[in-house]
Order: structure tokens, then sequence, then C-alpha cells
């Protein structure tokens, strides 16, 4: 238990500071070879990439059509009913977030407009590894179809077997998304943003993944001939901020969700009271005990931290400082701390609001900016998906009334095409009111 | 003149490619040299860069507010004006860009919610060079005190005297900009990115600026420790849409606009009508030869392009594979091709709206994707200078709802810590409900 009123500044620091990512240096080099493979040899070195790493005998990329029904029919009735669920409330959710064009009269005939328009071709990665992920599907494809993306592609690594996991065919279809493409890792990153002969050219990339996915990623979006991407990442984080009135089972739990999903996630728990800190520990051990995934989770909580403040205004300035992924208030009036929380992913609720909801099914998005980026970045959502650009129209009047201060502005700044621009439209317009 | 029917495939890719960024491996090792030594020893370093390359008597970073009252107050009259309206309309168009909280039930007694805050800090680069930018500090100024952010801070080179441009010092006043520091280039960048005792650390950096400005911005928003950037920038450009009903003197002051910018601007035809193109390259060779920034403009003409094409149809298809950072369009019926133009960051209609109008006064902002980043990026609005984040509250009936369908899911994924954090407040509930 860290007593937080206790420490200097620097101890403050060392204790918020997140487990450096590791030298890059490396990966770099080796994420940089694989994406120059796949420039300039295309299908070939992703489906070689792939061969190596997922699966030997992998005939071709795309999943065919009767492949993808066949798996999203074999999903039992209660899973596919769960993804319906969650399906639909990460729709609502999404569709609400439809922005309103704007259209505005500046200067009487001077009018000026903001549009939106979706993204044309959206490149979603889905991780393979140990489990499978359906619900990434629903937070990236969702989205993607809410926002009317053209062309939504999906990559996703393949098993041994050159299949992928039935659930994600169910979500996948259940989000219209019909190009499905058998690979993963840097190889894949690189075939949308590049295109191959199978694969079109991503506009921009999105989804998690491991080391190579995220370098990749880094990548790609720093090339003019790559892609946009979704957001930096770092490992994944919560932050549960509790008084005295919290249960510290539901404390435990949720920590211990962050703690299995990676070695490297971060648990910390800012507490006012030093009881319920105890009984979170003990209900830590009791309840890890149990896990699937015991070793992962046991990592992870090696670098859990319990800090115990003076006041909840004390662990509000914490939380604010750390700029946790998820944050989880388990307080007596939890809402009405919300106006100070100024930097966190997603914010959850008392104490029927674990992370797993917004995980799974509540309808907010699971893509969230980690690593202390909650200060600078957003949580996913459809805005994400789509493009803002302006129009303007200016008619005669228009140009009458706002011309002679872009002369004198553009003068001003010694650009005098700019201020001939509009001084001869100035002039026909003169000799037209005399003629 | 191109004739766009009669070109290849390959040729068409060769005729609208961009001129490739020099290559930057000397720039990069510069820039991070500047980077490290910012880092390390902080305003001591960013004083010593802007010494050598600035101004050689400078005593202090920041420019004190007599000074700052005294630049202001000395601009004429007329200038005032101009930079007044200027002011109002792109401070009324950013204003409307405000966004709504979203709250919804997605599930009954599971309510999630969108949030948006302003960025608490945000830095902001005018560059210095020939000519002062008054319309950039206010591209930049406006939207971040539209959008409320608590810090504003605004850095632009000092000229040898140690002063900036008096209108700069108007804009900035005018934009509720208190704090301006006397540095430009990449030491600029790496002072607001890290935060020196002089300068606070910006969340994230805006602006347009030269080539070592850019690569700082790159290396600055790929480090955790760095800041988020507005944008990916590379050369200005326009592309002018016309048929034969565009008055050619128009188009090639739109051209020279644009060419004036920088000896690698693009500026490009696309056109209809071959008449309308003989004439516009005449009218060009009569504009350009009394332009004060000839030698600029005429470089940059080198490389301009006069596409015809058959129809307005290719026309359009043209310029959606450009993907214009301004698109013009002066045809008969301009807002009749507005659902087509696909690719753009600004389109400005009929004969009346010059790029000048919203490189100045109009209202939108003139800081626009370039280098074909309009197809996956956004013009530059209110929502930048803001984080999106979300917030869920479940209620007990939430829970209950919503429950099961988390559990399911989480199992599907093997997250048996998700599955937990459910199970066991179902389980209290199902007590409660019992007790």
């Amino acid at each position: 238990m860290i007593d937080w009123s206790s420490l200097s500044q620097q101890d403050r620091q060392q204790v918020l500071s997140r487990p450096a990512m590791q030298n890059a240096r490396r990966l770099q080099e080796t994420v940089g070879q694989i994406l120059t493979e796949v420039n300039t040899k295309g299908d070939e070195a992703v489906l070689a990439f792939t061969r190596q790493f997922d699966c030997p005998d992998l005939k071709q990329l795309a999943l065919n059509n009767a492949d993808l029904n066949r798996l999203a029919d074999s999903v039992t009735e209660p899973v596919q009913n769960a993804i319906d669920t969650a399906f639909k409330n990460i729709y609502d959710f999404h569709q609400a977030q439809q922005p309103q064009s704007i259209t505005l009269t500046t200067t009487r005939g001077v009018v000026c407009e903001q549009h939106f328009s979706a993204l044309d071709t959206v490149g979603l990665y889905i991780p393979g590894g140990s489990a499978p992920l359906p619900s990434t599907v629903l937070m990236l494809g969702v989205p993607a179809m809410a926002a009317g993306c053209r062309r939504r592609v999906l990559c996703t690594p393949p098993a041994k077997s050159g299949m992928i996991a039935p659930e994600i065919a169910y979500a996948a279809r259940k989000c219209g998304i019909s190009e499905i493409y058998l690979c993963g890792g840097a190889q894949a990153i690189a075939a949308m943003a590049f295109g191959t002969d199978t694969l079109p050219r991503a506009d921009k990339i999105f989804g998690p993944g491991n080391s190579f996915v995220t370098e990749a990623k880094q990548q790609v979006s720093q090339r003019p001939d790559g892609a946009a991407i979704d957001m930096p990442a770092g490992p994944s984080e919560v932050l549960v901020l509790a008084d005295d009135s919290a249960d510290p089972e539901f404390i435990a739990s949720d920590l211990l969700s962050q703690a299995e999903h990676g070695s490297d996630s971060q648990a910390i728990l800012v507490c006012t009271s030093e009881q319920v800190i105890e009984q979170t520990v003990a209900a830590v051990e009791r309840q890890l005990a149990v896990l699937s995934r015991n070793d992962i989770a046991s990592q992870a909580m090696q670098n859990a931290r319990y800090i115990l403040t003076d006041t909840l205004q004390q662990a509000i300035e914490v939380s604010n400082l750390y700029a946790p992924e998820h944050l989880i208030v388990q307080i007596t009036h939890p809402r009405s701390c919300l106006p100070l929380l100024t930097n966190a992913g997603s914010i959850f609720l008392g104490p029927w609001s674990p992370e797993s909801a917004g995980d799974y099914a509540s309808g907010t998005n699971h893509v969230l900016p980690t690593y202390g980026y909650a200060r600078n970045y957003s949580s996913l959502g459809l805005l994400d998906f789509m493009r803002r650009y302006t129009v303007q129209e200016l008619s005669e009047e228009g140009m009458r009334n706002l011309g002679p201060a872009i002369v004198t502005l553009a003068n001003a700044e010694g650009l005098d095409a700019h201020a001939n621009a509009v001084s001869l439209r100035l002039a026909k317009l003169e000799q037209e009111n005399r003629g």
C-alpha cells in the first residue's frame, strides 16, 4: 500500500510511471523488412509470411463466402444471441454519434459549410492468439458499418487449419463484412496499407495487436504511401477510484479483468480507505487462485499499485495525473465527480458498471487511448471512420462584402497573387455594375 | 496541355504524382539531435538555438505583455479591421462546430454517454520567414479559444531585433493568447512537446512550418513523452476544376495564389475546354510577370499541370484521384457536382470563391490535409482541439439485463476474470433479492 501524501513529487511520478516499452530498434528493423517485402512482392510475400508464421498449407488469402457462412452458422445459439445483443447496443450508440453538416452564412453572401463523409476503404485488424476476439470485430466493424465505409476489410491470422474462429466469422458477417483475409502480424498491416493484387489499399487501419502489429501501424502511418491509423497503442490499463463504500470483491474482480489481458497490463487502485485496500488485496489473492489465465494475471498484478489518499479530491488528482484508459469509479456519489475527471478514455460509474460491460456489450467502444494518451487522444468512435471537409461559396455580394478585407490581409502578408485573385474579381464586378 | 483520355493508366498516375519529399535521413538525424538537446537541457538549449538561428542577443524566451501590447497597438487601423473581420467569421464558423454530448439508454438500465472536453494545453506554431502570417494565428488561435483550451501557447521565431511582426501580436491578442515564446524551428516544437522551465508541455501541437518543423512534429508525435500533432504535412496544392463557362483570368489568379506559397507548391487545372486552358496559360504568363514573388511562383508553375478531359465526369474522377488540399470548382452549376467530389480538404464553389477567401477571412480553416492526405485526414476544425471520451453507468436493473450476455461473451473469449466481474455482481443481486 502506497501512502500518496507521504510521497515526494519525484516518488509520485515514479509510482504512476508506466513500464517502459521495450527498446524497439530491432523490432523496427524486422518490421521495416516485412513492410518492404510486402510493398514490393505483394500477395506472394503475404502468403509466404502467413505460411511461415500461421498456416503452412494456406492456399489463398481470401476466406471464401461458403467457409465464412459455414463457420458463422456453427456458433452456438447462446453465443449468437450474446453477440446479437452486443451488436445492437454498440450499433445504437455509434449511430447516435452521427454528425450533422453545418451551413453558416458568416458574412452576407458568404456561406461556409462543414460536411462529413465516410472513409472509403478501412482495414480492420483482429489479433489471433490464445482466444478469439469477436468483441473486437464488433468494436471496429460496427462503427465502420454505421459510418458507411464502402469497403470494410478484415485481416486476422488463420489457425494452422487455415480457418478462423467461428465467433469471429459470425461477428464479421453481422457487421456486413464480406472481405476477410487470412493474414496477421506486420504483413497484414502492410498488405492493407499498400494494397496487393488481392487486398485493396486501406485509407485507415484500425485495431489492436502485438508489438509487430503496433510497430507496423506506426511505420505505415508515417509514410505518404501508407495509411492513417486509429491511435498509438501501449499496454492496456485500469484505474479504480474507490472510497469506503466500495465493495472489495468488485474492485478485485475489476483489477483482475485488466490483469488477465496481458502480463504487461496495469491495474491501479486509488482509494481513500485503508480497510478497503486491505480487503481488496485479500480478495485479489482469492479470486486470482481460480483464474484459468492465472499465470498472466499474476504477472500483471505484480506491477499493480494500491494507493491510499487522504481525500477523494486527492484521489481524483492521482487519476487525472495517470490519465487511465479505463477509469472505474466506485464511490458513494460517482456522478458527482464526473466534471472533475479530466483525463480518461472511458469512465465506468458505480458498483454495477464493471469494465467487462464496456469491453463487450454496453454500447461504448473498447478501443481506447492507453499509456497516458487519454490526455490527448479520443476513445474510438464513429467520427474516426469519417473525414471532415469544408465548402465555401461566395456570391457576387459576398465577394463585394468580404473582398476588401481579404486584399488588405493578403497585402499585409506580402502575398500579391492572393490579393490579385480578389482584386480582379472586384474589378470585374465593378465593370458589370457600370455595364 | 495533357489530354487525359489519351493517357495510359501508368501515365495518369505519373501526371498526378506529387513531387517526392526529399530523402530525409540527414534531416531526421539533425532534428533528432535538436530534440535530444532540448529534452535534456531545456530552456538553455532553446535559447542557444534561437540565438544561433534567429536573434543573437535574445535575453529571454517569453515575450512580455508590455511588448505584446505595444506591437499589437502599432498595427494600422485598416489591417486591424481586416483581422477583426476575419476573426469574427472564423470564430462564428468554429463556434458552429461545437459538438453535443450524447446520452443513450442502450438497454434498460444501461446508460452510455459520449462527452467532449477541450485539450488542456495546446501549442500553436507560427512560422517566421519572409512574411508575417497573422492569418495562421487566427486559424489556430480561434478554434483553440472556441474549444476552451486552458493554456494556449504560441511559438514563433523572433526577428534579429528580438521582436515579432506586429500583425502576429495583434492577431494573438485578439485570440486571447497571452503566452508567446520567441523561438522557432525544431527547437520550438521540442520545447512545446517536452516542456521546459519556461514553456508548459503541450498536449497537442498545431501549425505549419518548414521541413525542420514538419520533421520535428512527426518525431514528437511518435514518442510517448512527446505530443499529438494536428496532421501530417506536405507542400500546399490547388486543383481547379473548370468548364467552358470559367473565366481564364480567375483561374490563372487562383493557380498563382497557390504557386506563390512556395516553389514546391502544386497547381493543377483540370478542364473540359481546350480554349479555356489555352487562355489560362496566357493569363498566367501575364499575371505572373508582375508578381513580387515572381521567382517562387515561376518555379512552382514549372510543375503546373493543365489537364484536358472529355467530360465533366472525367474531370471529377481526376480530382478524386488526386485528392487536392484546395479544390476550386468553376463550372456552370458548381453545387451539382458536390456529392461526387469525394476527396478534398476544402472546396470552393463558383467564380466568386477564390482560395484567398478561405485562406484569410470567409470563416473556414486554412489548415488542410495536403499531399493526398485529403483521402484520410480532415480539415482542421474545432474537434481537433478537443478529445472525446465515453461514460457508462449500469443500474442494478442494467446489470441484470445485460450481465448474462457479458458472461457468455467473456467465456467465449476465454476471459474468466471478465466473466467473474459480472458473475459475482449478479450473485450479489440474487442474494439481495432473496434477503
